[in-house]
């Protein structure tokens, strides 16, 4: 189902920008596992709009409430759903949306699949809004991989419009302290020099009525040797089916990426060593930790590209879908300028689902 | 399940390189389809080794045998299952992968997960061979989607050490006559001066015991508008989930892709209007034809970055499983300089299949 | 996964008797459809305990709240989430429970299962309570068949201890009035003066502190030729799938049912016939409307057997988890003396929903 | 999809009566698990036509070939998938069969269902050949299972006309012994007398034209507590989905089955102990090894009803699809006047299939 994710760990995400409430049934989490809330909380603001100015100034209190799967703040072994409550909704004439589709959104592709009846405000379920249940259960599910010895961070690594990019990761050699400390930050970066060119190339958008893109790269630590299956069940297969499910990516890779284009295969190929600890070892990771689609135990990493925000204030060529000619439309609201930011955390969340479903299927957790 | 792809339209995929056969079993297809065996074979020998010095040098007919499905050249409803006899195997010696892993390929990987069960030869379940059934279902895919009017074709963008590219889709007016041509090809490219370029720098890739890695675009045309779902079920996430299981495939990306971590919002929406049809469209195709996951009627586009083939002849640093020390491996055999070109016929063929598949999800087909 | 069902409708039931709230996720919901709110609270009702002596004295107002999926009561087509929130919980020790599993109940299963962490408290997951959503889902599935001419009621067929059945539907010429007055009945029954007889043996066993087993039958009128697939995607086998997750149920038969090992071919053959409409009928209904695990046009009917409520005051012989010694456990609290009459609304919801799922993966929806 | 089954080791079953081959693809098996050919065979045989006058006459070598995923022998973890020509295809006209349905067939239904495009030839994809590869797919996964200490038998309870039973399995202490002599009879009884009375049943329905239905009991021993999830997920939902796939079922139970039906609690309540090995065990085995859907180490036992075979050579009232007006039928060739001794062994298949799979899905294999 397209807003479900998983095989053995399941996610089953519902709920739309205006609706009463979004959240999350998850399925298959194991039983026995205590939840630190304060750490779910700290996911949880990290997405949340309103913490400057790079962001919507809409402000959402985002505090999920557990409905079952915990008992005494430890997994039951049962479906685990959590439910958020939209409670900063603005009373707001959305017809409009219904005639004038916002060009870049998916109010268009919406009207015609759903024949008029999806719930165009805000967007509906095609929210951005619909990342806090993903973060959420990526906040749950870093909590187990944390006890398996398994860290998930990510940084922003290019802002449009900003000259200087955060240092990508150093693939062979990344510590899981810098992971554990960009994992907790709000516009995570590994250069806090960077991060300042980069608001400012972001407030320089939003100055101008305008939104930025960026990408964010994103690795997965300490993953075993062997999870992922061959074919369409690899590690890339599923990291992509549940990112690409993030709004506003259009393009992701592993390793050398798109590098791998220009490579010979004396470049490409990583070559194997036995390290001190009698463990095998690459000294380049341009798979990216991924062979056959199977974890190689080099850290796994992929980059994701993020369109800008759709949502701008400058008036735009849509068409009127009544009377079928083409119109002008002017988006108002709040809007954020740079959904970059907080797609970081979201990302890492998409990651911590995916590595720990991959870890249940491969049987390694 | 790692080998098995699709909703409504589902292919199995076994066998290995050195198995008895190889095959696919292809369940969901709509009854009352004729078949053209000979656009089958087109689509087989475009993936085929032994064509020219681009490829291996080993023959395979890669005749599919269809074992059931079809009665009197017409698809009944029933699963539809094709075998490929593999006929080319040649005796020899294998040992030496379960202990001196190959850089690049799955066989460490691999010898961890099936814990030395897994069959080494040639690859076995992980080998580029088994793009052959993925080809066969895809040539398939394409007749039913051609009744439907979409047309889906790919070309080489890229070869590692190349100066030149062809030149990349126009995504807003593609044309079904050339997306045609190109499907037809072994090496497609627009500008048949560029594919000489290509087949230099493969050439010297070769001669210097290397291989070359490249890139690939692909181009579904035709789609209605209204296929794929949100969030994990849409367009990109089914066309990535499959995709990557094509071997080598280490990025992904649709419409503008990377390019629009550069973009602002003015600059990557598209433009909406209405055409001389009474149809919607866009004025630029940034979206790849993709919005909120569903399809919106402008030509799908995805580009796919292809690594090295690993197997190179050059001497390359390894590890012995047996002895856990490093050591030493040069791999002989006949290889593929370059998999780019035979890729794209894969590409296409996972493009026709997840098409099919989204049409089918969406009541579209 | 366990607590979901369904290929193109899916139902996701989450919680437990005694979590904060349970609920459903419903995907796959065509968009545009109307809900009758009355509908859903008639439904609910009937599944409901405490409406008279053979069921549970506990009340609990079970009305759904509907997070999202509804937009000005009409389905948008994105997931709709309901929740019922557990209101009537009374504190009480249930760690007993732990130590002394219940016969007849999953406490033995689901402490070696869950390592000891599953929520005991009124059986957790496992409760009957569980059915709540359930009959929620197939009250919104019921509104979706009946505006395709679907109609689906169930009787008691037994009570054990009660000498006389409700007759048994007429399968050929079976009336949509008969299932449309069940379908709104507490505890349906076609002959009043047999539930009178029921009730007695219910009370015969609540005297004796003990509980009783019984039959329900369930029919489902107007389906169309041509719903359900070959093999393991049968109409039977997926009534079967879901049927036998209603807490109770043992035994499951499609028409003639049980009764096949007695007749020979000249018997259970259904002759065909073409009546006055055109329409192909059969003479009998040995097949239950399935035929290859196809409907055929004539009504489905299956028969579920449900075991008595497990829970009796009577001691019972049973096992210290702790010291790993045979003990005596008596199980207080207020229970049913038969689930029967409420399973009867389970079962009805079970087929409204699996018809639903049935019509829409055969593109008849 | 619904000639597939399974979720962590599942089964793809592709072919039809008289197309070229018919197979089975199997996805998920354990790498390294070695395959006694022998005993494959003698699985293949006990349902092999042609034995003795209970069956058809039609003799067919149903020897499969397995073209990939056992490596000398032994599982490799790649997908196993095996072909069975079908050798023994009589030319002959079956077009009638489009026109004139055979009553209690599937021809009707998949005549509507695949507008007309279905294979009728012996039923096509709705065979009771179509048990071959389930067959081999069990075979394979009983030998998985002895090695897990679960052992699988079944035997002919009832046969329609015969005066005696078979006497039914004691629940309680059942001896895999038995299951083991069971499991290798072509016509599996308890009591060798029973089954003269029972030939000569079949052998009446055969002199007059006729078919006989029947019951069949199957027992799975040895399975560890835990297998089975709540809800859908249960052991009883499992095998129901895979029982009801073999054709010719029409009804199902577990344990005490329809005979709760007629139950007080304290009468189907099974009393738990501790044995003399520290184990948890009930005294009396009603829930037939299934308590909330999950395994508790006792026998998992159920039965199932099976429909005389609907091909008889009396004539029958039938219509005619060109003209639709009624017609008669009488139906020619060589059929089983009894399918149950055979359907003995596949529903042991399915019962193997089913419980590889509960054990792969709980973590339990």
């Amino acid at each position: 189902m397209s807003s479900s994710w998983g095989e053995k760990i399941r996610i089953s995400i519902f709920g739309g920008s205006h609706t009463q409430a979004i959240g999350v049934n998850i399925e298959g989490l194991p039983p026995g596992e205590p939840v630190d809330w304060e750490e779910i909380l700290v996911q949880m603001s990290r997405r949340a709009p309103g913490q400057d100015k790079t962001a919507t100034t809409r402000k959402e209190a985002d505090t999920p409430r557990v409905l079952c799967g915990l008992y005494e703040g430890v997994t039951t072994g049962a479906p685990l759903c959590a439910v958020i409550e939209n409670t900063n909704q603005r009373p707001k004439d959305y017809s409009q949306l219904k005639v004038l589709p916002r060009p870049g959104h998916a109010d268009y592709t919406a009207a015609v699949k759903y024949a008029g009846h999806n719930d165009v405000r805000g967007g509906g379920h095609f929210s951005g809004r619909l990342t806090a249940p993903l973060v959420f259960a990526g906040a749950l599910a870093r909590q187990l991989l944390a006890r398996r010895g398994v860290t998930v961070g990510a940084h922003v690594l290019h802002i449009a419009g900003c000259e200087r990019d955060d240092p990508p990761f150093d693939p062979v050699s990344l510590d899981s302290a810098l992971l554990d400390r960009l994992s907790r930050e709000y516009f995570p970066v590994r250069d806090s020099g960077v991060k300042e060119a980069m608001r400012a190339a972001i407030e320089r958008a939003r100055l101008s009525q305008n939104s930025a893109g960026g990408l964010v790269e994103c690795a997965v630590l300490g993953m075993p040797v062997g999870a992922g299956e061959p074919m369409f069940g690899g590690a890339e297969n599923r990291i992509a089916s549940l990112v690409f499910g993030v709004p506003a990516v259009k393009g992701l890779e592993f390793g050398a990426g798109f590098g791998v284009g220009d490579m010979l295969g004396s470049q490409s190929n990583d070559p194997m060593y036995v390290d001190e600890g009698g463990r095998v070892r690459t000294r380049t990771n341009n798979a990216g930790g991924i062979a056959g689609g199977i974890t190689n135990g080099m850290p796994v990493i992929f980059r994701a590209a993020l369109k800008p925000t759709p949502s701008i204030s400058r008036e735009q060529d849509t068409v009127d879908l009544r009377t079928m000619q083409n119109a002008k439309l002017t988006v108002t609201g709040r809007h954020d300028p740079c959904i970059v930011p907080r797609a970081a955390a979201a990302l890492e969340a998409a990651a911590c689902v995916a590595a720990l479903d991959l870890l249940a299927c491969s049987g390694l957790l």
